[in-house]
Order: C-alpha cells, then sequence, then structure tokens
C-alpha cells in the first residue's frame, strides 16, 4: 500500500533519503502551459540541498534543446544535460549500445527533434522531414520507383503527424531485413493535448508492429533502456533515488524496474480512484502527494 | 490430416461431394494479372454441372463492379452477385446486422471502393477519399478547427493508402464515444503487391486498435462475418460446401469457422513445408491440391 504524505515532517523526511531525483514533466512540474503550484520553489529547494534532479519525458517530437525551451518559457530551471526525452535515448541507445557502424544508416518515421538527436549523435538518418517521404502520392516496390538503400541498418519510430503509407512502407521493407533493428522512442497509445487525447507514439509504430509481427526495442518509459542511458552519463545511487510521475504505467513502472523508489503526484492522468477502491491499479507507488508543490513544507519542518 | 488428392477419380469425387464452392481469388484464380491454368476451365466444369460458385476476397479497396472488372480483364466468367469483398461486406453488415438508422454517419478509413460499397447500402460516410481528410496539414482538436459531427456513429477501417494523422484522429476521437461501432473491413497484416509485400489493412487499423485498446468487429476472412453476410444473400448447405484458399490462417480458417469442407491450393501464399514436417501450420485443410486447375481432370473420369 502507498504511503499517503500530507505533512511538513513526512515531506522533510523524503526528501532526507533521496540524492537524486527524477520528474517526469507533464502532469508532474506543469499542466498544459501552466507551471503547477509550488513546483519552482520545490525544486529550488532540492537545488539547494545538493540534489541531483534529472528530468524524464517520453516526448519523441522534441530534442532536448527545444524541450529546455519548454523549461526557460515557463520559468523552470533546468540544465541541457539534466533533460532527457525519448528521442534522446534511442539516439545515444543506437550510438552507443547497439554502437551502430557510421556508415550505416537510420530510416526514421517522427519528426525534427528526433532527427536532431540522432544527428548530434552522428548517426545519419534516411526519411523523418524528408520532403520526399512526406507525401501522400501513392507508393510501390517498383524498383524503378524506389530502391532501398543498403546501408539502413534500423528503422527508429516515434511520434509523427506526417505519417503516411510512403514512410510505413519503407520502414516495413527495412525492417523486414535480416539483422535490421527496430526501435521506438515510446509506446505511449495516446497524448493529451490541449484540447483531448490524440494517438500517441505508440499509435504510429502500431502498423509496423503488426505487419512484422514483432515488437520493437523500446526507448521511452517504463522501458528500462531510459534509465540505462541515464546510467550512462550520471552516477546515481538507485537506492537513494525517487522517481515521481503522474502515470502508474509509464512513470511509477519506469521507477520500480529500476529499482528506484516511487511517488505518484495526483495532479496529471492518475487520479485518486485509480489507487484506491475496488478498481485500484495493480501498480503501487511507494508514496502519494497530492501535488509535487507540497513538498515546499519540508524546508517549514 | 490432410487428404491429398492427384487423381481424376479423387477430383470426381470432390465435385460430387459439394453444391457449392467458395473461392478465394489471388493465389487460387491468379497470380498478379495471369490467371493460373486450367483455373477457367474448372470453373465453367463446376457452372454445367450446376454447382453455385461464390467469389470471397479480403481485398477493401475495389467494390464488387471493380472487382468484376478484374475477373473480366482476365477472362475469368463471374456475375457481380457472385463477388463478395470485405467492402461490401463491411457495407451490409452496417446496414443490415447493425441496421444503423439512416440518418446517422460512419466515418471511413478507406478508399472509393469502400465508400461506394457504403453508399450503395445507402450508408453516408464521412472522412475516405474526402480530400478535406486526405492531407498532411496539422491536426488538432481545437474545436474552432474541427467540430465533431455528432451523427457519427460507427467507424470503419479499411486498406487505405492515404491515410494519415487527420484520419486517424478523428477517427479516433469518434470511437472514443460511447456507443460508436468499431469495424474493420480484414485484419490481413500485409498484402502481396507484384513487388513484394506491403502494409495491409490490419495495419491502417493498427493504430486505431492501440490507442482505443479494443479490437474491431472484422468483416474479412477468417471472420464469420463474411460467411454470415454470403448466409444473407444466397442458401447453401454447409455440409455440402467447400471453401477453396491459398492461406490457412485466412481462407482455411473461415472455412473450417463456418462448417465447410476446405481446399488448399500450393498456388499462392501456402507451401508445401507449411503442411508438413515439424513446422506445420496446425490449421489443416481437409483436402490438398497442387492448383485449382488440377480438378478440371475430374471431367476425364
Amino acid at each position: 500500500m502507498a504511503q499517503r504524505l500530507s505533512t511538513a515532517e513526512e515531506y522533510e523526511a523524503l526528501l532526507e533519503k533521496h540524492d537524486t531525483w527524477l520528474f517526469d514533466c507533464d502532469g508532474v512540474l506543469w499542466k498544459g502551459d501552466h507551471v503547477i503550484e509550488g513546483v519552482t520553489q520545490v525544486l529550488d529547494l532540492l537545488r539547494r540541498r545538493n540534489k541531483k534532479v534529472v528530468f524524464v519525458t517520453n516526448n519523441a517530437t522534441k530534442s532536448r534543446k527545444t524541450l529546455l525551451a519548454k523549461f526557460k518559457d515557463l520559468g523552470v530551471q533546468a540544465h541541457v544535460d539534466e533533460v532527457y526525452g525519448s528521442a534522446y535515448t534511442a539516439a545515444v541507445y543506437i550510438s552507443t549500445v547497439l554502437a551502430l557502424p557510421k556508415h550505416l544508416k537510420v530510416y526514421v518515421i517522427g519528426q525534427s527533434g528526433l532527427e536532431e538527436e540522432l544527428h548530434a549523435e552522428g548517426i545519419q538518418t534516411l526519411g523523418g522531414t524528408d520532403p520526399a517521404d512526406n507525401t501522400l502520392a501513392p507508393f510501390n516496390l517498383n524498383p524503378e520507383s524506389w530502391k532501398p538503400d543498403p546501408d539502413v541498418a534500423a528503422v527508429v519510430c516515434g511520434l509523427d503527424t506526417k505519417v503516411n503509407y510512403t514512410k510505413l512502407s519503407k520502414a516495413f521493407a527495412y525492417a523486414q531485413k535480416e539483422g535490421c533493428h527496430f526501435i521506438a522512442t515510446n509506446t505511449d497509445s495516446t497524448y493529451p493535448s490541449s484540447y483531448g487525447l490524440l494517438p500517441g507514439a505508440g499509435s504510429i509504430s502500431a502498423p509496423l508492429r503488426y505487419a512484422l509481427g514483432k515488437d520493437p526495442v523500446v526507448c521511452g518509459k517504463p522501458s528500462g533502456t531510459m534509465l540505462d542511458v541515464i546510467k550512462a552519463k550520471i552516477h546515481f545511487d538507485p537506492a537513494r533515488t525517487i522517481m515521481v510521475g503522474d502515470r502508474l504505467n509509464t512513470d511509477i513502472e519506469f521507477g520500480k524496474h529500476g529499482g528506484l523508489a516511487t511517488l505518484l503526484v495526483l495532479t496529471g492522468i492518475t487520479a485518486e480512484s485509480d489507487i484506491t477502491g475496488p478498481n485500484a491499479s495493480p501498480t503501487v507507488p511507494d508514496y502519494v502527494v497530492q501535488s509535487l508543490g507540497d513538498l515546499r513544507l519540508a524546508d517549514k519542518a
């Protein structure tokens, strides 16, 4: 059963126990374009106490630089090295874990942020924002109209609002090749836009998973790949690290898989009724607070 | 174990036992643009013997009229009432089984053949070939840019080579509505083009299945919906009916679900190695012949 924290003393004890704090962003730090009350004070408090802070988002359409711009716009202090998006994770996974030789290429279903992160890791890409592949024109496999590039050794798929049959068909052709890697930035089925739910990155890779009859390596939460990439970049002790999030099936699962403590906030997707009563999720966080902003009271303990 | 037929007497016995013959088309009657040797003679022989012949295809991009044009082009005699495509099946399912009131509408991910069949059944459609939805322009749910039609009561999804984020997002928005029907013409993961495999109708509906977390009603083989629609249109005795196909997981499963005899031909997808040896499929047809054309020898028995 999750421990519900609500007093300054409880918040202070939580701070004492954890040196590294991993945060999901949307629904935790902000909602849409509004910072959640008290969040900037809590982050300031953590930094004053020499805690390490890390921001972990499944957003696959933005590079870390672009993600950082959102922090700045909202007045939330952050450094690019503290921000991990699933596009960046995919790029580091390909360059470091797969150690893809530099002459090989990646076919991309995804947007400019994903391309930027791949290019920053020295990875050559095809597809993505290439105008030739952003089309609703008919596609066929006639070698006179399309010659597959023999150097493509991986297909990476993120959220792509210009997804189309040409991209899906090319990605499918490449991914069927013996030894071709199949990578998804994340498997979120939907994403919450300002006006409601839209299909997410997991829905964009669903045609490939179905046509190929196989699952991709997943980079985003709850996959451990994201934590492996963070571990490769910064040092932290899992026993003194806590993951803060608003989603049980991504954030809290991610922390649990990684052997981290987990803190659920109720300012995002998860409601009180999802964690209590007969329909409660089997995923139980270690701690629950109403809002991350509440932790600013720790200073008063 | 499947019975392998190879003599004139065996073919004749098969003809004697079955009054109604259901045929898959591609890989059975023809391959690409070539009629398989002997097939027109076999169809002529069946008609002379007063057998009922029915053509059953999962093709969801063509109306029955357009399908019929292919028969004519290849010199294979057929009547429009003998041809059942998954687009037609979806239309009849909506108009007859769901009995959708005429003032309600269907949102379509699919091509003109699917629209034609829906319109022929008096069903109003949105999406499909509407130029407004065949776009790679950004889409959002802001009610100032898109107002959902309150009369949409079903989403139907077939193969659509102009699939895009606007169509997927609108279909997703509609399909989430309480009571909205979710229908797929068929779930073929791929389809064999002249130059290789491309993503099939099942891959086009995969994003919706994943985002919604639910499966559609499926109209094409191996679903029983196709047979229900045929039953509603023609009379036949399942005990004296045989399904002829080249795919174990669609054609042969379809026949077995429906309590029909099943005949596998080896001129299409399924190879000898798929039905014999240690890796044989668990789906076992009643009979196997090398080619449908072989049955013309029955006349010599």
